[in-house]
Formats: structure tokens, sequence, C-alpha cells
């Protein structure tokens, strides 16, 4: 540590993080609801997980680095490692797909793409107002992300069910089972970062 | 932080967390053994499930507004969020249950549903004795829930090896692995809540 | 805490636990690779599981009596809760191939098997320079283990892809799927303990 304290803003860099897993997001729900491309589209979420370590790595880098933060530390390298937890599971749940020759993608994978798109523009706006520090923004944000994590997990129980009920295809259930495990994994790490979030807000209130 | 410090008691909070925990796995054996009003039990142990969540919510929230705690925040914060993973597995491995139509449970569904029943028992007396400063007892409620985890283990194994060798019926192998492993997890987690509750006596010593 | 803080060299008990943890590796791969003697072999994973069980009790207990440490006390708590981790998979990765009757490794297995050999070794030379101060080789090291990870990843996914592609037999999945993710979930614990001994690195230089 030199006599000038190291100064870096991680909100800049957790901005970027965000718009990297709503990138991935988004090209998500494309590659459900449009079914084709399908190797460039796998390969353009891949590239956002790469670009997602090389910014959890950059994050973890500084906070090493830094000896002041404008959030706890544990918390900075919480919201990090969550975040490329988010990314990691979009991109292998998507990469199971091409694995298992997947030929169509089912309702409810378009369905919980597009609750997980919903889920990161929420966590962008309940950053985006940490940022500004209105804080009851935040919490109403982490509320609605909540209540998202909640639907992804009816629809995820929801397909269970229809899987294992209505299918006699075994191997055809343990491809799907796979995916949409990656899915709601991903939906759960969302709801961490929500929670990571609003302990941040009560931390600073 | 006004003039006055906050404060809480987190053992009253940590006591009614248990004793929703032991409620939920009374439940869960009850619908083990007899498998009737299943509707019922389901509804009852997702009950608690959502009182537990509310009770994690309160632990954080005052955790985050508490400049000082009966034992470190990280073991409280770590606690608090373990109860409510054991509660989220019974939950979810029991709502399976009726996601997958199942009519009748296993011989080792309901063993290691006892066991677990066990377990939570131990940890409301761990957490007793650790709040009357009984140290030594804390250690040993905490051997015996070690060793119901690695009983409950060795029954997890002994029935997927069941399931995977005497079974050919692969969907209801997947809908049964997939139980088991709620109940193992949940089994898990009741042992990290023993380790955290080791680890503050050991702090305390 | 008495008047003359207690000493202990967590060096010491880290270099036994990764010791424990490359003998376990190498007999994992003499398991895949000579696929006989197999309940002597699976016993002696088991017994390197049990050692594993104590080391890290045994670091756990003295960290809670320790007040200074040479690294972070929660990095320390980490790297042990990781190092148990990798060891109870490959132990219950073996494990399941015994009770679900595997007469026979897959190619794959044996070769994310050597990979896994290969990682412990080079967790333990990280070890080993992080101790002599030799922070750049330390990072050199990781680098190597991330690389790793990354080849264990992409095996596990074209095994999984082979599975479920050429075998038609759905309980032959069920079973393989279930080992190949113990040891994918090994390599994943491997790359944290290689990422906890990156942040040291970074917090000394």
């Amino acid at each position: 540590m030199g006599l000038f304290p190291h100064k870096i803003d991680f909100f800049e860099i957790f901005d970027k993080a965000l718009a990297n897993l709503l990138k991935a997001s988004t090209i998500l729900v494309d590659l459900m609801k449009n079914y084709e491309d399908i190797e460039k589209k796998t390969k353009a979420i891949y590239d956002c997980e790469h670009e997602g370590d090389i910014l959890t790595h950059e994050i973890m880098k500084e906070l090493n680095k830094t000896f002041l933060t404008p959030i706890d530390r544990e918390d900075i390298h919480a919201l990090a490692a969550r975040i490329d937890d988010v990314l990691d599971l979009i991109w292998s749940g998507t990469d199971r797909m091409s694995v298992y020759m997947i030929t169509k993608p089912t309702v409810a994978a378009i369905s919980i793409s597009e609750d997980l798109l919903l889920t990161a523009e929420m966590l962008q706006k309940a950053l985006n107002s940490l940022r500004a520090k209105q804080y009851s923004h935040v919490q109403e944000y982490c509320i609605e992300i909540n209540r998202l994590e909640n639907r992804i997990d009816r629809k995820f129980r929801d397909a269970l069910g229809t899987l294992v009920n209505e299918t006699n295809d075994p191997i055809f259930i343990i491809k799907w089972k796979d995916v949409y495990q990656h899915l709601e994994d991903a939906s759960d790490k969302c709801e961490d970062i929500a929670n990571i979030l609003e302990a941040i807000v009560l931390k600073n209130a």
C-alpha cells in the first residue's frame, strides 16, 4: 500500500458486469424464441461469459489492492462472485442444449428465459439506484427480483411435472431436467445478488 | 446508528427459527409415514418455509442495524442462512413428491425423514446449550448431529443403490433420486449449522 | 486467550492436507486405470477422506484459538473447507461407482481423473510457493489450475454428450452422469482453492 491509496470506482465495473449479464440474458431469450443460428448465438453467450470472467478478475484484483471501498469488501466480493455464477450458469445451460443436440426449446424454457431477462433488467436498475443512493428504490427492485425468482421456481417445478408425467422418454427428461436446473440455479443466484444489495442498503440506511 | 445502539436478542429469533424447523421436520415424518391428506401436510410445510423466510429476513435486518452482537455477525448471518436452506430443502423435497405424483413413500424416505427430525431436535438442544453457555453440551450435541448426518448419508447411498440396481423404471429412479437428494442436502446443511455452533463455542471457550 | 498467544504453523497443516489430497487423487487414477481390487482402493480413498476430516477439524480448531494468523482467517477457513470438499467429492464419486455396481470405467472418467491428479500436484506446488513467498510462481500455478479446470469442464460436457447421444440405456446415463458430476464438482472446488491462493498473493503483493 503506497502513500496514496489506490482509488477505484467499483460501481463502474459492476455497471459493466451487469450490462454484460443483460446482454447474455437477451441473447438467451433470442436463442430460445428463435432457435436458429444456434452455434452463433451460443458462441455470443460464451463471449459474455468470458467477458464476465475478465470483469470478475478485475474486481477481485482491485479489491485486494484497495484499502477503502465504498461498500464492504465482502459484499463487493460476493456481488462479483454471484454475477459470475449467473453468467456461468446461463452459458452452461445453453451449452447443454448443444451437447444434448436439443432440436427445439420447450415452452417452459422460453418462459423461464424471459423471466431471467426481466430479472437482469431489475438487477441493473437496483444497482443504479444504489449508486444514486436512492435506497428505497433498491428495496423495491429487490422485492420485484424476489417475486420473479418465485415465479421462475414455480415454472421450473411445473416444467418438471410436465416432463416426468407427460413424457415417457427418460433420456428426454434427463436432458431437459439438466437444462432447466441451470436456468433455475441462475435465477437463485440473481436472488442472492438482490439479497446482497438489500443488505448493503440496510447497512447504509 | 442512534445514540443508544439498537439491542436485539438474537437467541430469541434463532429459538423461533429452530422451533419452526422442528415443526417442519415433524410434519415431514408424518407425511412420509402416513401418506394421506398430502395436500394439507405439504401446505403446512410450505407455511413453515414461509415463516422461515420471514424470520431469516428479520434476523438479517436486525443484524444490519445492530452494532454489538452476542456472537460474531458472520456467524449469525451464516446460521440464519443455513436454517433457511434446510427449510427450503425440506419444502422443495416434499413439493417434488407432489409434482412427480408419487403415490407411496419408500422405506428409505421414511427412515431418512426420521433422522432429519432427530437432527432438528439436536440442533434445538445445541442452541439452547449455547444460550446457557453450557459449551461442552453444545459440542456433544454437535457430535451427535455429525453422527446422524453420516447415517443419513449412508441411507441415501444405499437408497440410490436400491433404486438403480433393483428398479428398471428410469423415470421412477429420476423422481426418487431427486427427492432423496433434497433430503440429503437438508441433512448436509444441518451439519453446516452444527459446525457453525461448534466454531462459536471454540471462539468463546 | 492467555498471556502468550497460541502459535501454530498453518502452512504445516495445509501441507499435510494437500499431501492427503494428492494421495487420494493418485489412488483415484489407479482405480480408474486398473479397475481391480476395487474395494481395497475405494477404502483407501475413504481413509484419505477421513484423514482430511481430521485435518480440517484441526485447522478450524486452531483457527478459533489463534489470534494472529499468517494469512487472513477467512482465507484459512475457506482453504480448509474447500480442500475438505474436494476430498469428499472424490470419495463420494468413487463410492457411487460401487453403489451403482459399475463394471468398467469409461475413457472419459479415466481422463478426467488424470487431470484431477495434475490439478492436485499444481495445488501443492502453489502452496509451497506461497510459503516460500515466491508469489509470481503461485500465480503461474494458479493459471495452470484454471487451464486444467477448463479442460476437465470440456471433457465433462463431451462425456455427457457421448452418454446421452450414443447410449440408449437411461439407467447407464443416470449412473455415469452422477459419477462425472462428482469429479467435475471436485475440479470446480480445486479452482476455488486456486482463486483463494491468488487472492492471498494479491493481498500480500
